[in-house]
């Protein structure tokens, strides 16, 4: 059963040969596609040139062609057959170069012979070159041609956001990140999980929390996004996912916030610790997407990352091997339901206070057997270890690891609990919440 | 030497035949014995339809017979034989029934075929019997007769205590429950370790603290207790102890309160695992006595439960097995001792603080050898770490742990010191008490 | 390259022969010759019966001869020999005596038959002689004539001192006894390993902390300079360091401050860990030295014991085997570089947060390459990791904790983005402080 998986293959499938770079026609042309999977996306623009915290959007890049041909006009290296082969962000050139002096532009992985690499400049004016380390060693002597048909000019940055309001303005972020080209775990993985998991926030009949979506290229965006929303995300953001490199089927594992601890992290941790025992838990030290951003001094948002095959561990990473081969229905799917348990435990996280003293009698209520034996059911002794540490000092997920239970199952005896009035929810300052 | 043992065996043995239920002539009994050994136990009658918290005090239950007999008159089944023969609680009947029908109001273990196993009934109207396993497969088809000579009828609930006062108002709570019947480790290993505790705390010739002796019906009884004791118990009590199953000889335990760290926790913690260093630390996941009332939300006394082999964990738990054979005078001996222990513990429990700058002069003081040599005794090196962690933060437990000593050897010498004028105790608002 | 310990090594050999105690001509002649090493260092003198908290300074001390002579007038044990043959602080004898009554005032090591233990009894009068129990068992039947031509007389103890000034009154401490007969590890290996750290510090160009060094006999001497330093070593200690047994080259250890965790203990954990992965980590509970005043309640200095093998520890340890083959120019070198570490990053120690929100942009600041590929250098991820934890709440030492890397190493990560205007200092009270 990988049906929400399967839909999701078909999404990056789609998506993988389009060329995106952090502005221009290809993320743009993503953006768009996103939009029809997750109606109410709104798509933004902001001009080249404008500050974003130590940073300044770049220029708009539009990439057409790109090739290194050799004497007799053979295309040796050809952008249409790889979107890698380009250094993203190239400067455009043609002109003929030697060989000694064409190789300071080019860039291959002796360790990985077969593998186009991923390099780009967004920063500093450039041109170059990615190709298979065999293509490198097999280039003759002569002089070259080398093309780049690109622009580098004035234009805008394209995110998208979507806010799906909840019945309490604290808001549960969702961010991926949409400027990787032709690669399938990293990242395409990422932006059709979080697609997914829109889509099933917006059928939920309730939901307590506000959600923000958002599709932006990484690092410039998650700037400029901040320093566009910071207050507003500052003051309500109670929990935040990067899911990255999350559609291969090898592994689970989440990177911590920065000084971990958050609701992000105890809710990721609880699910992936019960569901996927086996899985890598990662400091921050470890981190490499948006949430350096999001989890930043002064910034500090509670974001933790979702992954399966952590960035630069997984061998295709950054590479012409990250194909569609690599992603998988299963993949994608493992990691869609590790985010909706995380995000229904969330929305079920409430702290209870139990409203009689003494142990409840649970016969009289109907919830236990009335005969006294040798031994009674798990589910008994569950329900009576609820009952004693939901002394308004814990919410769910601490009461849950506290009686060493799952979180949801827990949620469903508490539910029992307060329905026959032996339950009362607790606000933040102590006192029962009028309901 | 196990002199208070052999005295507690005997105690267990002419305990054992009763049959004990949570109210009724059975409990009346033993509680009468137990004011034999108690001097100055004061017996109390709760009214059946009392409330106490969630719970309603239930009828009294008197049985006089009840047996299963065939077609020909022979009883196949007699509570006579055993008081576990019938549920407790049982309603009368006197009823011809084909084999099929009594088959559900029968109890038995298959795992345990030789085994009666304990059935109790007490807020259900039911009747039944429980039988072995082989007697239960040995029974014929045919017509039987049940019949259950008793008594369900408003009377009260009993239940005994005695404060035996100290120089201070702040309690310690010892608590066993005499609701059982028949069985030896579980129940009547507590009730009299807990009158042999008492007997020698109204032997002692000072007592620091208050002690409550308290034996009750469990669970009703510790909540008609509590609920009619409440307020000066969650005023006064600074530890309690709830010893069961603690009579036989094969292990140590304790199970913690409820969120661990008080001083029974610690003064337990600290005295088991230097007399008894494998002893079973269990968290209050594994409780199952009245601990799980003293220490439930908003009653929160700090009491833990000390143990031999854990109820429903130890094979004859709460069946026929459990009878006189699984005691001994040893087991017995081994908990008293402990409780003693840690009692002496509490009772010298303070807060020191060194009077001199530096380290005294301890060969001055003759506490020392004046030859400074390559090696000085063990006893030298512990009174030395004593002064150096008596700086007015510790009780005589974190001091005995911080520096890694047995507790009540580091009374012994804070005492030498004291009394050479090196230390002074400490108030609890870190200024020296008044002597 | 053990220049440094080559030169402490040839000041231990000079300072061998000399016949330490307490008091006495043996611990002037020492001081003098420190004082030639360490220009500044003043001599201080305290009269005999001077009281130091709950000590008394005792008379003072010369030993010009002491020996056991047989009838024959041969010496059997000379302490023209050894410095160790008398036991220290003896009182004068003349006396003949026969072997039986010789014995009571003889000391020797059956576990060590060939080595001559060190003993001392300065706050009780006495005489003994130590020697080898090979030599003891060599003594004849007979009679024996016992010399020791002392004094015990009122006169002075005395110790040295010297405040190096830095930018800010808060101080270093650096203290070490030289009351120690003729023994190297044991104690000349620190007196010499501070003399080389003050002369280190004497030439530095830039001290922001002042640096108090300390050369007092062991115990007494402590004592009696606390009694006079007292409010303002309390007032400006900010990390304080006892170097004993500290010139062999077996292994490194230190011992923590009594309750731990300051500023001393956190610095030479740091170096420590990192300069000798493998040292020994002792409590407080294994002390030896003088961190026993420095760190008694009430005085509670941050102060820790650097060691190479610990006292009591090591097979020579106060005994005529602890001579100078013990120690080594390596094993005095390799301390020596450990303190001035420790010292370093102690001025080091500063808490920086970051001034801009998010990321900085690295490239930008000249801090990293411009072009994004696969792998980046491992100094960038530590720079990027410096960044993300600069938070205003970390210390240098704290910060190069949680970003698993050395901390002098990050100091000059810091001092690049300091300078690059990236970080900016706080002060203690979390503001940013005026430059």
């Amino acid at each position: 059963m990988t049906e929400a998986g399967d839909e999701m293959y078909r999404w990056a499938r789609d998506l993988f040969p389009i060329c995106r770079s952090i502005t221009g026609p290809g993320i743009r042309q993503t953006l768009d596609y996103l939009r029809d999977l997750v109606p109410g996306l709104q798509c933004h623009a902001v001009a080249s040139g404008t500050r974003a915290f130590d940073w300044t959007v770049p220029d708009e890049w539009t990439i057409r062609d790109a090739f290194i041909a050799d004497e007799t006009g053979r295309r040796v290296v050809d952008f249409h057959n790889n979107n890698l082969h380009v250094v993203s962000y190239s400067e455009p050139v043609d002109r003929w170069l030697d060989k000694a002096e064409l190789e300071q532009h080019l860039y291959s992985l002796k360790d990985q012979p077969d593998a186009i690499p991923y390099v780009t400049s967004y920063y500093q004016r450039r041109w170059g070159f990615c190709l298979t380390h065999a293509q490198r060693q097999a280039l003759a002597p002569g002089r070259y041609r080398a093309v780049v048909d690109s622009d580098l000019e004035p234009g805008v940055l394209n995110y998208s956001d979507l806010i799906i309001p909840g019945e309490q303005k604290e808001e549960i972020l969702l961010s991926a990140y949409v400027c990787h080209p032709s690669m399938a775990n990293n990242e395409l993985s990422g932006p059709v999980v979080v697609a997914a998991v829109a889509r099933w926030l917006l059928r939920k009949k309730q939901r307590r929390y506000t959600y923000r979506i958002v599709f932006i290229p990484e690092t410039i965006g998650s700037l400029v996004y901040l320093s566009r929303n910071l207050d507003v995300m500052k003051k309500n953001t109670i929990a935040g996912f990067v899911p990255t490199c999350c559609g291969d089927d090898r592994a689970y594992a989440m990177i911590e916030s920065r000084n971990g601890g958050t609701l992000a992290d105890r809710a990721s941790r609880h699910v992936l610790s019960r569901t996927a025992p086996g899985y890598n838990h990662y400091s921050f030290l470890r981190r490499g997407a948006d949430e350096r951003q999001y989890c930043s001094p002064g910034i500090d948002l509670p974001v933790v990352s979702i992954l399966r095959s952590k960035h630069a561990e997984y061998p295709e990473y950054h590479t012409s091997l990250d194909d569609l081969s690599v992603i998988s229905a299963a993949g994608l799917q493992g990691t869609h339901e590790c985010l909706c348990r995380t995000i229904d435990l969330i929305e079920a996280n409430r702290t209870y206070r139990v409203t009689v003293l003494g142990e409840p009698q649970l016969g009289k209520h109907g919830l236990r057997s009335t005969l006294g034996q040798k031994e009674f059911p798990k589910q008994t002794a569950m329900m009576m270890n609820v009952l004693a540490y939901c002394d308004g000092t814990r919410d769910l997920i601490s009461l849950a690891e506290r009686i060493d239970a799952d979180a949801l199952e827990c949620a469903a005896v508490v539910e029992r609990l307060f329905k026959a009035g032996l339950l009362v929810e607790v606000s933040e300052n102590g006192r029962p919440q009028s309901q």
